[in-house]
């Protein structure tokens, strides 16, 4: 707490760094590129590791777990994936002191050792769907790495499923869309456009891939989870046949999909402030701080007060109570800022006096007076309103900053300006997508999904002004 | 179920390979060394994630998560450290494209990382303690591997612990074995003894290893944890002090302890049968599975009674209800077995017309009509008395299989016969150690706890005849 956090308006990049290391979520590490994930930082993943889990056990899936050691070969038996991968790897050339036969790779993603394992399991279409999802660390070597967004080594977790059916694949593909879009906008209280990307920003041995996009602060995209539809081709890489119901022999259909640490860092970005973090309170892992404000004459009887409300409190909530005698209230209630817990009750001689409190909510600063009595209904419904608020302010700066643009000019000066999402159309042609890259260094976020098709109809492409094939989403992006 | 499980009599390291690999636990993978953990042995670790991670919280330690990869100088600050681990590293030196300045090795375990963080976070004795865990992968290179005994990477918890004093390591080096030794008999079902290692034994870099140990069915011993006190080592090898309170500079306290998914070989290997797996109650994914028996006529009837008893059951049980029309009844009690549920509870038409079901105990295949009525009440306290009858059964079998020894030939004797736990005298030196060793490959697995230090006086080591310094537990082991 002696440290300042640099304004957002100052210097965005810093501020962020700012309130990573100072609310101690996560902390460099002498390892280029990795980080260390703090205990505070590492109960919020498993808030989130918690609630997906859950998620993805309802949809019908299993974990699992498979090696992190990959053969070489593997990684080339895909054209685009190897491709896609190959500057991104670290290679295991010893093991055990001698030098290996076969490089090993760690690990960047686990397409290719799932499916060599999914042609063992296979044979018959009895033997479909298979559903498994595993919770692990990669590693995808990077050069210029941010504390949770871009880290050498991440957690996340890769769901990887084999079909019978091009069309139970692309299903699959988009549940498990939704299912991110949910855990984004229910839990996260981070509003997403959900949609396909195009080409250039495809997985790297993917048929299709979708993907969910937020808005941060400053008004930057971040990619928020994919969902790859992969066809057969890691089945043909790997020759994963089955048998069909009529006896014929076909290639198993395949879908990946992940969401990583890299949350944390959206979290971070989408509701905190300059005073520190902001955590929606369906992910808190402590919802209530108490702050019992005492002196040494009467601090039995405020104490002795504080500990009923706790009491009352702890059976629904993640509930804390402040009664270290090192630290004054002003410490207590920058340090309960900092850290983002929702609600700080304080309680004074004279708030006892009156049988009272004071909620104040992290969002907004409001304070609020409640009788003792209640506080347990009035605690649950401020944590509702919270969440709901977060969601709600986000995407209210998300509409603010959204715009509709057909002229290439007016969207240059956009993104040379404030920045922002622009809705624009666009021929399809990667050299355009290219160019205005280039230009702008704003990319395709996505192809919306659920926009009627004949929008495009009449309307020309934001660079080329050739016939538009699309409305597609451009920011600048994380 | 096509393939047979090997008898346990016939040859029970076939046997313990027929058993993961038919139960779907786990499989071969094409990285040697290393396994797949397939949903059913996956499901398996989660509930000893679950219940070990809510053990190590109420003991007041923090989950956080540090780099896999750590430069090769770290690993040689402590000279025991490096010696110890030296054969059985995993060794990156390319990372994304080009050769890496410093090779980077995958963490065998974390105590040299976690000390270089530990030396930025502490400063003064108000820093301390830190109780940190970390749930990840490691790698040791092996030679030869087992299906979860021992394989090169594996999956486990490491607890790090920084402390101010001497007094306080041990004691939470010792708490944290009583956890250990708390989850393998009151959830594993798995008699173990406690105690300290021989210094052959110790954790590299360590100045006390305790552990513990179970007797497998083959008489074998199985360590099954292992919490180690570290003494100041760490402290001093990454320049680790605080300030005390009267403003002094000390080097800093430290342990580590940990248990990996060895501890799923060892449940196997302590209860399972030739029929397939036993799992313990409190750690079965499954407790109950109801298999209804029905033809096509009374199908809807008997399907439709089991349904009931599965409401019944389903909100205080894990259970599963096989209504797969492809096989027979007695293709699923097989299947039900190879699995290890705890409970089989079987409905026909008969047993509707009774308004009973059948339960069948997997332990000991005893089968017992219940009225419907009862049916909730009775598998509470079936899941409970198989707890309790697994735990008796495997501390009788090892009690049974313990031996006291004094002379030397009696005890080459047993280990060249049958095998077990010989309790012995010993002198305390290496080399009786080594001798026994190389004459029968048994080993010191510990020096028990709670020992009356007395009983030593008067008697001779078991191999040289000399002054006995105490008591220790010979054993072949795993």
């Amino acid at each position: 707490m002696a440290q300042k956090i640099t304004p957002r308006a100052d210097n965005y990049s810093q501020w962020y760094v700012d309130v990573v290391l100072q609310a101690k979520l996560a902390d460099y590490s002498p390892v280029k590129g990795c980080m260390v994930i703090r205990p505070r930082g590492y109960a919020l993943w498993e808030r989130f590791q918690q609630v997906l889990d859950v998620m993805f056990k309802e949809t019908g899936h299993q974990n699992a777990y498979f090696p992190m050691l990959i053969p070489d070969s593997f990684l080339r038996k895909e054209a685009e994936h190897v491709k896609g991968f190959s500057p991104e790897l670290a290679v295991v050339t010893y093991g055990g002191g001698e030098k290996l036969e076969e490089p090993l790779i760690i690990r960047p993603t686990s397409e290719t050792i799932i499916w060599s394992m999914y042609k063992k399991w296979i044979q018959s279409y009895r033997d479909l769907p298979i559903l498994i999802n595993q919770w692990a660390n990669v590693v995808r070597w990077e050069k210029r790495t941010r504390l949770f967004l871009r880290t050498t080594e991440f957690l996340w977790q890769e769901g990887h499923t084999a079909h019978a059916t091009r069309e139970e694949a692309e299903e699959e593909t988009l549940k498990m869309l939704m299912v991110y879009k949910k855990f984004a906008e229910e839990y996260m209280a981070l509003p997403v456009l959900s949609g396909l990307k195009t080409e250039s920003e495809r997985f790297a041995g993917a048929v299709q891939t979708y993907a969910i996009e937020a808005m941060m602060q400053d008004k930057r995209a971040l990619q928020a989870g994919t969902s790859h539809n992969l066809g057969q081709n890691f089945a043909k890489a790997f020759d994963v046949t089955y048998q069909t119901q009529s006896g014929s022999l076909e290639y198993v259909w395949a879908t990946s999909w992940g969401v990583s640490t890299r949350l944390i860092g959206a979290l971070i970005m989408a509701h905190s402030d300059d005073k520190g973090l902001v955590i929606p309170p369906k992910l808190a892992p402590t919802e209530v701080v108490i702050i019992p404000i005492y002196t040494n004459r009467n601090k039995a009887e405020v104490v002795g007060y504080a500990h009923k409300l706790y009491e009352r409190l702890r059976k629904a909530h993640g509930v804390e109570i402040d009664e270290d005698d090192q630290n004054t209230p002003g410490w207590k209630f920058s340090e309960a800022e900092l850290r983002g817990i929702p609600l700080r009750l304080e309680v004074g001689p004279r708030d006892m006096e009156k049988d009272q409190a004071i909620l104040v909510r992290r969002d907004s600063g409001e304070k609020l007076p409640v009788a003792s009595g209640e506080v347990p209904a009035r605690v649950e419904a401020l944590l509702e309103e919270i969440q709901n608020n977060l969601f709600h302010r986000a995407l209210g700066f998300r509409k603010q900053n959204t715009f509709q643009v057909q002229d290439y000019t007016e969207f240059k000066r956009i993104m040379e300006g404030d920045g922002g999402f622009v809705e624009a159309f666009w021929c399809g042609s990667a050299d355009c997508e290219a160019r205005v890259k280039e230009d702008t260094k704003a990319t395709i976020r996505l192809l919306p999904l659920g926009r009627d098709e004949k929008e495009a109809e009449g309307k020309t492409c934001l660079c080329c002004g050739a016939k538009a094939r699309e409305l597609v989403v451009f920011a600048k992006a994380y």
